[in-house]
Protein backbone atom coordinates (compact mmCIF):
# COMPACT_ATOMS: atom_id res chain seq x y z
CA UNK A 1 0.00 0.00 0.00
CA UNK A 2 1.15 3.49 -0.90
CA UNK A 3 2.63 5.78 1.60
CA UNK A 4 0.19 8.55 2.80
CA UNK A 5 2.64 11.27 1.43
CA UNK A 6 2.36 9.42 -1.61
CA UNK A 7 -1.19 9.00 -1.96
CA UNK A 8 -1.78 12.83 -1.05
CA UNK A 9 0.91 13.93 -3.89
CA UNK A 10 -1.24 11.49 -5.99
CA UNK A 11 -4.71 13.00 -4.98
CA UNK A 12 -3.65 16.65 -5.23
CA UNK A 13 -2.00 15.91 -8.91
CA UNK A 14 -5.53 14.53 -9.68
CA UNK A 15 -7.27 17.36 -8.69
CA UNK A 16 -5.49 19.70 -10.08
CA UNK A 17 -5.65 17.97 -13.82
CA UNK A 18 -9.76 17.70 -12.78
CA UNK A 19 -9.53 13.63 -13.04
CA UNK A 20 -11.37 13.82 -9.27
CA UNK A 21 -15.60 13.57 -8.95
CA UNK A 22 -16.02 17.07 -7.84
CA UNK A 23 -19.06 16.39 -5.89
CA UNK A 24 -16.88 14.32 -3.18
CA UNK A 25 -13.67 16.42 -3.15
CA UNK A 26 -15.13 18.16 0.02
CA UNK A 27 -15.29 14.56 1.42
CA UNK A 28 -12.12 13.78 0.46
CA UNK A 29 -10.28 16.51 1.85
CA UNK A 30 -12.29 16.02 5.29
CA UNK A 31 -11.04 12.17 5.13
CA UNK A 32 -7.37 13.09 3.84
CA UNK A 33 -6.69 15.63 6.61
CA UNK A 34 -7.45 13.10 9.59
CA UNK A 35 -4.50 11.86 11.65
CA UNK A 36 -3.37 8.23 10.59
CA UNK A 37 -5.68 7.93 7.39
CA UNK A 38 -5.97 8.27 4.07
CA UNK A 39 -7.84 7.61 0.67
CA UNK A 40 -5.87 5.79 -2.45
CA UNK A 41 -9.21 5.72 -5.03
CA UNK A 42 -12.65 6.69 -4.67
CA UNK A 43 -15.32 7.09 -7.25
CA UNK A 44 -18.57 9.62 -6.29
CA UNK A 45 -21.06 6.90 -7.86
CA UNK A 46 -21.86 6.68 -11.47
CA UNK A 47 -24.46 6.00 -14.28
CA UNK A 48 -23.77 5.05 -17.97
CA UNK A 49 -23.24 2.70 -20.98
CA UNK A 50 -19.99 0.81 -21.51
CA UNK A 51 -19.14 -2.10 -24.42
CA UNK A 52 -17.10 -4.65 -22.87
CA UNK A 53 -15.17 -6.46 -25.92
CA UNK A 54 -16.14 -9.55 -24.08
CA UNK A 55 -17.69 -10.96 -21.12
CA UNK A 56 -15.85 -10.00 -18.12
CA UNK A 57 -13.05 -7.77 -20.13
CA UNK A 58 -12.88 -5.35 -17.80
CA UNK A 59 -9.36 -3.33 -18.97
CA UNK A 60 -10.34 -3.78 -22.52
CA UNK A 61 -13.85 -1.74 -21.60
CA UNK A 62 -14.91 1.38 -23.27
CA UNK A 63 -17.45 3.87 -21.93
CA UNK A 64 -19.36 5.74 -24.27
CA UNK A 65 -21.59 7.24 -21.73
CA UNK A 66 -20.15 7.85 -17.69
CA UNK A 67 -21.94 10.47 -16.00
CA UNK A 68 -21.40 11.07 -11.90
CA UNK A 69 -25.19 12.64 -11.69
CA UNK A 70 -28.09 10.95 -13.13
CA UNK A 71 -28.46 10.32 -17.52
CA UNK A 72 -31.17 10.76 -19.67
CA UNK A 73 -32.87 8.87 -22.27
CA UNK A 74 -32.00 10.70 -24.89
CA UNK A 75 -27.93 10.94 -23.78
CA UNK A 76 -28.39 7.19 -23.51
CA UNK A 77 -29.93 6.40 -26.76
CA UNK A 78 -27.51 8.99 -28.54
CA UNK A 79 -24.28 7.28 -26.70
CA UNK A 80 -25.25 3.20 -28.29
CA UNK A 81 -25.50 5.06 -31.66
CA UNK A 82 -21.69 4.79 -31.42
CA UNK A 83 -21.30 0.69 -30.07
CA UNK A 84 -18.95 -1.87 -31.99
CA UNK A 85 -18.50 -4.99 -30.82
CA UNK A 86 -19.29 -6.80 -27.57
CA UNK A 87 -21.62 -6.45 -25.21
CA UNK A 88 -23.06 -3.54 -23.93
CA UNK A 89 -24.41 -2.55 -20.45
CA UNK A 90 -26.04 -0.10 -18.82
CA UNK A 91 -23.96 0.42 -15.57
CA UNK A 92 -25.16 1.83 -12.14
CA UNK A 93 -22.94 1.87 -9.48
CA UNK A 94 -23.26 3.43 -5.61
CA UNK A 95 -19.82 5.86 -4.70
CA UNK A 96 -16.84 3.67 -3.57
CA UNK A 97 -13.63 4.93 -1.13
CA UNK A 98 -10.21 3.30 -0.32
CA UNK A 99 -9.03 4.50 2.24
CA UNK A 100 -5.59 3.12 4.13
CA UNK A 101 -5.53 3.26 8.10
CA UNK A 102 -2.31 3.08 9.88
CA UNK A 103 -3.74 0.66 12.30
CA UNK A 104 -6.25 -1.92 12.52
CA UNK A 105 -8.27 0.20 15.79
CA UNK A 106 -8.55 3.40 13.43
CA UNK A 107 -9.72 0.45 10.28
CA UNK A 108 -12.62 -0.50 13.17
CA UNK A 109 -13.61 2.91 13.32
CA UNK A 110 -13.60 3.42 9.46
CA UNK A 111 -15.60 0.45 8.89
CA UNK A 112 -18.10 0.92 11.43
CA UNK A 113 -18.40 4.45 10.38
CA UNK A 114 -18.90 3.09 6.18
CA UNK A 115 -22.19 0.24 7.93
CA UNK A 116 -23.34 3.29 9.89
CA UNK A 117 -23.70 5.70 6.58
CA UNK A 118 -25.61 2.92 4.96
CA UNK A 119 -22.88 1.63 2.80
CA UNK A 120 -23.58 -2.13 3.25
CA UNK A 121 -20.47 -3.17 1.11
CA UNK A 122 -17.85 -1.83 3.96
CA UNK A 123 -15.48 -4.31 3.97
CA UNK A 124 -11.85 -4.66 5.25
CA UNK A 125 -10.24 -5.47 2.05
CA UNK A 126 -6.37 -6.02 2.61
CA UNK A 127 -3.93 -6.22 5.49
CA UNK A 128 -0.39 -5.25 4.75
CA UNK A 129 2.47 -4.83 7.44
CA UNK A 130 -0.10 -3.16 10.29
CA UNK A 131 -2.03 -1.51 7.48
CA UNK A 132 -5.82 -1.50 6.33
CA UNK A 133 -7.32 -1.04 3.04
CA UNK A 134 -10.96 -0.35 4.17
CA UNK A 135 -13.67 -0.36 0.93
CA UNK A 136 -16.39 1.79 1.55
CA UNK A 137 -18.92 0.35 -0.77
CA UNK A 138 -22.76 0.53 -1.12
CA UNK A 139 -25.07 -2.29 -2.62
CA UNK A 140 -26.46 -0.32 -5.35
CA UNK A 141 -25.78 -1.89 -8.50
CA UNK A 142 -27.55 -1.92 -11.80
CA UNK A 143 -25.98 -4.22 -15.19
CA UNK A 144 -28.45 -4.13 -17.42
CA UNK A 145 -27.22 -5.67 -20.88
CA UNK A 146 -28.78 -3.95 -23.59
CA UNK A 147 -27.15 -5.40 -26.70
CA UNK A 148 -24.22 -6.97 -28.56
CA UNK A 149 -22.07 -6.39 -31.52
CA UNK A 150 -23.79 -3.01 -32.01
CA UNK A 151 -27.50 -4.51 -32.43
CA UNK A 152 -29.76 -3.18 -29.20
CA UNK A 153 -31.97 -5.68 -28.27
CA UNK A 154 -34.45 -3.57 -25.93
CA UNK A 155 -36.72 -1.30 -27.17
CA UNK A 156 -37.40 2.74 -26.55
CA UNK A 157 -39.89 1.57 -23.28
CA UNK A 158 -36.95 -0.16 -21.69
CA UNK A 159 -34.62 2.18 -21.94
CA UNK A 160 -36.03 4.59 -20.56
CA UNK A 161 -37.45 2.22 -17.85
CA UNK A 162 -34.09 0.55 -16.90
CA UNK A 163 -32.22 3.99 -17.46
CA UNK A 164 -35.05 5.62 -14.68
CA UNK A 165 -34.12 2.53 -12.49
CA UNK A 166 -30.54 3.35 -12.53
CA UNK A 167 -31.03 6.42 -12.11
CA UNK A 168 -33.44 5.90 -8.90
CA UNK A 169 -30.30 3.63 -7.49
CA UNK A 170 -27.39 6.29 -8.29
CA UNK A 171 -29.64 8.93 -6.36
CA UNK A 172 -30.57 6.60 -3.27
CA UNK A 173 -26.71 5.55 -3.24
CA UNK A 174 -25.18 9.36 -3.53
CA UNK A 175 -27.95 10.39 -0.88
CA UNK A 176 -26.02 8.47 1.89
CA UNK A 177 -22.80 10.71 0.88
CA UNK A 178 -23.48 14.05 3.21
CA UNK A 179 -23.87 11.22 6.09
CA UNK A 180 -20.79 9.66 5.25
CA UNK A 181 -18.78 13.37 5.42
CA UNK A 182 -20.28 13.81 8.64
CA UNK A 183 -19.32 11.15 10.44
CA UNK A 184 -15.31 11.75 9.39
CA UNK A 185 -15.88 14.94 10.27
CA UNK A 186 -16.79 13.20 14.09
CA UNK A 187 -14.22 11.33 13.76
CA UNK A 188 -12.00 14.09 12.79
CA UNK A 189 -12.56 15.91 15.98
CA UNK A 190 -11.12 12.57 17.78
CA UNK A 191 -8.15 11.31 15.80
CA UNK A 192 -7.10 15.39 15.19
CA UNK A 193 -5.52 16.87 12.39
CA UNK A 194 -2.45 15.61 10.21
CA UNK A 195 -0.13 18.42 9.32
CA UNK A 196 1.26 16.53 6.26
CA UNK A 197 -1.88 17.28 5.04
CA UNK A 198 -1.40 20.50 4.61
CA UNK A 199 2.44 20.45 3.90
CA UNK A 200 1.69 18.45 0.76
CA UNK A 201 -2.03 20.28 0.10
CA UNK A 202 -0.03 23.86 -0.11
CA UNK A 203 2.52 22.44 -2.45
CA UNK A 204 0.69 21.19 -4.75
CA UNK A 205 -2.51 22.85 -4.71
CA UNK A 206 -2.35 26.11 -3.36
CA UNK B 1 -20.23 -14.97 15.35
CA UNK B 2 -21.43 -18.01 16.06
CA UNK B 3 -19.02 -20.79 17.47
CA UNK B 4 -17.60 -23.59 15.29
CA UNK B 5 -19.82 -25.88 17.90
CA UNK B 6 -23.13 -23.71 16.96
CA UNK B 7 -22.22 -23.26 13.50
CA UNK B 8 -21.63 -27.18 12.67
CA UNK B 9 -24.80 -28.32 14.50
CA UNK B 10 -26.68 -25.72 11.80
CA UNK B 11 -24.64 -26.79 8.85
CA UNK B 12 -25.25 -30.41 9.84
CA UNK B 13 -29.12 -29.54 10.52
CA UNK B 14 -29.32 -27.90 7.46
CA UNK B 15 -27.77 -30.63 5.38
CA UNK B 16 -30.44 -32.87 6.96
CA UNK B 17 -33.06 -30.74 5.45
CA UNK B 18 -31.94 -30.83 2.14
CA UNK B 19 -31.39 -26.78 2.90
CA UNK B 20 -27.81 -26.82 2.12
CA UNK B 21 -26.96 -26.88 -2.05
CA UNK B 22 -25.67 -29.92 -3.50
CA UNK B 23 -22.55 -29.03 -5.53
CA UNK B 24 -20.75 -27.45 -2.66
CA UNK B 25 -21.42 -29.81 0.22
CA UNK B 26 -17.97 -31.66 -0.87
CA UNK B 27 -16.40 -28.16 -0.24
CA UNK B 28 -18.29 -27.29 2.89
CA UNK B 29 -16.83 -30.38 4.51
CA UNK B 30 -13.40 -29.70 3.59
CA UNK B 31 -13.43 -26.21 5.07
CA UNK B 32 -15.72 -27.17 8.49
CA UNK B 33 -13.26 -29.88 9.13
CA UNK B 34 -9.84 -27.65 9.01
CA UNK B 35 -9.16 -26.70 13.20
CA UNK B 36 -9.56 -23.15 13.60
CA UNK B 37 -12.15 -22.37 11.00
CA UNK B 38 -15.82 -22.98 9.60
CA UNK B 39 -18.28 -21.83 7.66
CA UNK B 40 -21.59 -19.68 8.92
CA UNK B 41 -23.41 -19.65 5.60
CA UNK B 42 -23.01 -20.38 1.79
CA UNK B 43 -24.13 -20.34 -1.72
CA UNK B 44 -23.16 -22.61 -4.74
CA UNK B 45 -23.77 -19.59 -6.92
CA UNK B 46 -27.51 -18.79 -8.69
CA UNK B 47 -29.60 -17.39 -11.61
CA UNK B 48 -32.94 -16.76 -11.12
CA UNK B 49 -35.79 -14.70 -11.20
CA UNK B 50 -36.38 -12.41 -8.54
CA UNK B 51 -39.82 -10.03 -8.03
CA UNK B 52 -38.76 -6.97 -5.28
CA UNK B 53 -42.12 -5.08 -4.43
CA UNK B 54 -40.25 -2.06 -3.66
CA UNK B 55 -36.19 -1.09 -4.70
CA UNK B 56 -34.19 -2.30 -2.27
CA UNK B 57 -36.59 -4.23 -0.15
CA UNK B 58 -34.41 -7.30 0.27
CA UNK B 59 -36.80 -9.39 3.18
CA UNK B 60 -39.86 -9.25 0.93
CA UNK B 61 -38.34 -10.17 -2.19
CA UNK B 62 -39.63 -13.57 -3.89
CA UNK B 63 -37.83 -16.06 -6.25
CA UNK B 64 -40.21 -16.69 -9.31
CA UNK B 65 -37.49 -18.90 -9.92
CA UNK B 66 -34.09 -20.51 -8.70
CA UNK B 67 -31.55 -22.67 -9.32
CA UNK B 68 -28.20 -23.54 -8.82
CA UNK B 69 -27.56 -24.07 -12.41
CA UNK B 70 -27.91 -22.57 -15.79
CA UNK B 71 -31.91 -22.54 -16.56
CA UNK B 72 -34.03 -22.58 -19.87
CA UNK B 73 -35.21 -19.59 -21.34
CA UNK B 74 -38.58 -21.56 -21.33
CA UNK B 75 -38.69 -21.57 -17.17
CA UNK B 76 -37.71 -17.91 -17.28
CA UNK B 77 -41.05 -17.25 -19.32
CA UNK B 78 -42.97 -19.32 -17.72
CA UNK B 79 -42.44 -17.98 -14.24
CA UNK B 80 -43.00 -14.64 -15.35
CA UNK B 81 -46.52 -15.52 -15.61
CA UNK B 82 -46.65 -15.32 -11.38
CA UNK B 83 -45.12 -11.60 -11.39
CA UNK B 84 -47.45 -9.40 -9.10
CA UNK B 85 -46.35 -6.28 -8.44
CA UNK B 86 -43.01 -4.55 -8.10
CA UNK B 87 -39.81 -5.14 -10.14
CA UNK B 88 -38.70 -8.33 -11.77
CA UNK B 89 -35.03 -8.85 -12.21
CA UNK B 90 -32.86 -11.47 -13.73
CA UNK B 91 -30.68 -12.20 -11.47
CA UNK B 92 -27.22 -14.13 -12.10
CA UNK B 93 -25.22 -14.79 -8.49
CA UNK B 94 -21.38 -15.76 -8.07
CA UNK B 95 -21.01 -18.74 -5.29
CA UNK B 96 -20.24 -16.47 -2.36
CA UNK B 97 -18.67 -18.40 1.22
CA UNK B 98 -18.52 -16.84 4.89
CA UNK B 99 -15.59 -18.53 6.88
CA UNK B 100 -14.97 -17.86 10.24
CA UNK B 101 -10.80 -17.79 11.34
CA UNK B 102 -10.29 -18.68 14.19
CA UNK B 103 -7.26 -15.55 14.34
CA UNK B 104 -5.93 -13.18 11.92
CA UNK B 105 -3.01 -15.25 10.67
CA UNK B 106 -5.10 -18.01 9.52
CA UNK B 107 -7.96 -15.72 7.90
CA UNK B 108 -5.14 -13.97 6.13
CA UNK B 109 -4.21 -17.37 4.70
CA UNK B 110 -8.33 -18.04 3.56
CA UNK B 111 -8.23 -14.54 1.67
CA UNK B 112 -5.38 -15.90 -0.34
CA UNK B 113 -7.07 -18.81 -0.89
CA UNK B 114 -10.15 -16.61 -2.09
CA UNK B 115 -8.32 -14.59 -4.11
CA UNK B 116 -5.76 -17.40 -5.72
CA UNK B 117 -8.74 -19.57 -6.41
CA UNK B 118 -10.47 -16.61 -8.97
CA UNK B 119 -13.07 -15.08 -6.18
CA UNK B 120 -12.13 -11.58 -6.79
CA UNK B 121 -14.47 -9.91 -4.40
CA UNK B 122 -12.83 -11.76 -1.32
CA UNK B 123 -12.75 -9.91 1.91
CA UNK B 124 -12.74 -9.46 5.71
CA UNK B 125 -15.95 -8.51 6.15
CA UNK B 126 -16.25 -8.59 9.76
CA UNK B 127 -13.43 -8.34 13.03
CA UNK B 128 -14.92 -9.48 16.50
CA UNK B 129 -13.16 -10.37 19.81
CA UNK B 130 -9.82 -11.81 17.62
CA UNK B 131 -11.88 -13.83 15.22
CA UNK B 132 -12.49 -12.76 11.78
CA UNK B 133 -14.84 -13.60 9.36
CA UNK B 134 -13.62 -13.65 5.59
CA UNK B 135 -16.16 -13.53 2.74
CA UNK B 136 -15.65 -15.25 -0.62
CA UNK B 137 -16.86 -14.06 -3.59
CA UNK B 138 -17.00 -13.36 -7.47
CA UNK B 139 -17.57 -10.43 -9.62
CA UNK B 140 -19.87 -12.56 -11.97
CA UNK B 141 -23.46 -10.42 -10.83
CA UNK B 142 -25.77 -10.04 -13.15
CA UNK B 143 -29.26 -7.78 -12.49
CA UNK B 144 -30.96 -7.48 -15.39
CA UNK B 145 -34.77 -5.46 -14.79
CA UNK B 146 -37.25 -7.05 -16.92
CA UNK B 147 -40.47 -5.28 -15.98
CA UNK B 148 -42.91 -3.55 -13.08
CA UNK B 149 -46.10 -4.71 -11.48
CA UNK B 150 -46.88 -7.69 -13.41
CA UNK B 151 -46.49 -5.89 -16.80
CA UNK B 152 -43.36 -7.31 -18.58
CA UNK B 153 -40.94 -5.00 -20.70
CA UNK B 154 -38.62 -7.12 -22.33
CA UNK B 155 -38.91 -9.37 -25.85
CA UNK B 156 -38.38 -13.21 -26.00
CA UNK B 157 -35.11 -12.65 -28.24
CA UNK B 158 -34.21 -9.86 -25.63
CA UNK B 159 -35.24 -12.53 -22.86
CA UNK B 160 -33.11 -15.10 -24.23
CA UNK B 161 -30.15 -13.32 -24.57
CA UNK B 162 -29.73 -12.01 -21.11
CA UNK B 163 -30.78 -15.68 -19.75
CA UNK B 164 -27.79 -17.17 -21.76
CA UNK B 165 -25.65 -14.29 -20.29
CA UNK B 166 -26.38 -14.76 -16.96
CA UNK B 167 -26.11 -18.79 -17.31
CA UNK B 168 -22.53 -18.05 -18.72
CA UNK B 169 -21.47 -15.96 -15.92
CA UNK B 170 -23.02 -18.58 -13.40
CA UNK B 171 -20.62 -21.61 -15.07
CA UNK B 172 -17.94 -18.97 -15.29
CA UNK B 173 -18.24 -18.07 -11.67
CA UNK B 174 -18.82 -21.96 -10.56
CA UNK B 175 -15.55 -23.38 -12.43
CA UNK B 176 -13.47 -21.59 -9.96
CA UNK B 177 -14.88 -24.03 -7.20
CA UNK B 178 -12.55 -27.30 -7.98
CA UNK B 179 -9.80 -24.97 -7.40
CA UNK B 180 -11.09 -23.36 -4.44
CA UNK B 181 -11.53 -27.14 -2.92
CA UNK B 182 -8.03 -27.56 -3.99
CA UNK B 183 -6.82 -24.92 -1.94
CA UNK B 184 -8.87 -26.10 0.87
CA UNK B 185 -7.12 -29.21 0.82
CA UNK B 186 -3.89 -28.08 0.89
CA UNK B 187 -4.85 -25.79 4.03
CA UNK B 188 -6.12 -28.82 5.82
CA UNK B 189 -2.68 -30.41 5.40
CA UNK B 190 -1.62 -27.39 7.15
CA UNK B 191 -3.82 -26.86 9.88
CA UNK B 192 -4.63 -30.14 10.32
CA UNK B 193 -8.35 -31.99 11.60
CA UNK B 194 -10.61 -30.49 13.71
CA UNK B 195 -12.27 -34.13 16.36
CA UNK B 196 -15.11 -31.48 16.44
CA UNK B 197 -16.10 -31.51 13.09
CA UNK B 198 -16.59 -35.38 13.25
CA UNK B 199 -17.96 -35.39 16.88
CA UNK B 200 -20.97 -33.30 15.68
CA UNK B 201 -21.34 -34.82 12.32
CA UNK B 202 -21.47 -38.33 14.01
CA UNK B 203 -24.92 -36.75 16.04
CA UNK B 204 -26.53 -35.06 13.93
CA UNK B 205 -25.67 -36.53 9.83
CA UNK B 206 -24.09 -39.84 10.57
Amino acid sequence: MKAKREALISLFTAMREQKVDEDIIELLMIINSIRGIYTTSSCSGRIGILEEPYLGAKPLSRWLLKKHFPITFEEAKQSLKFAKEGFLFLKSQPPILHIVAENFEIAKRIHEIGLFSGFKYTTFKAVNSGKVLVEINGTEYLTTPLGKDGKILVSDEYLKFTVNLGNTMLNRAKSKLPRLKENFRELKDKLGEDELFWEVKNKIWK
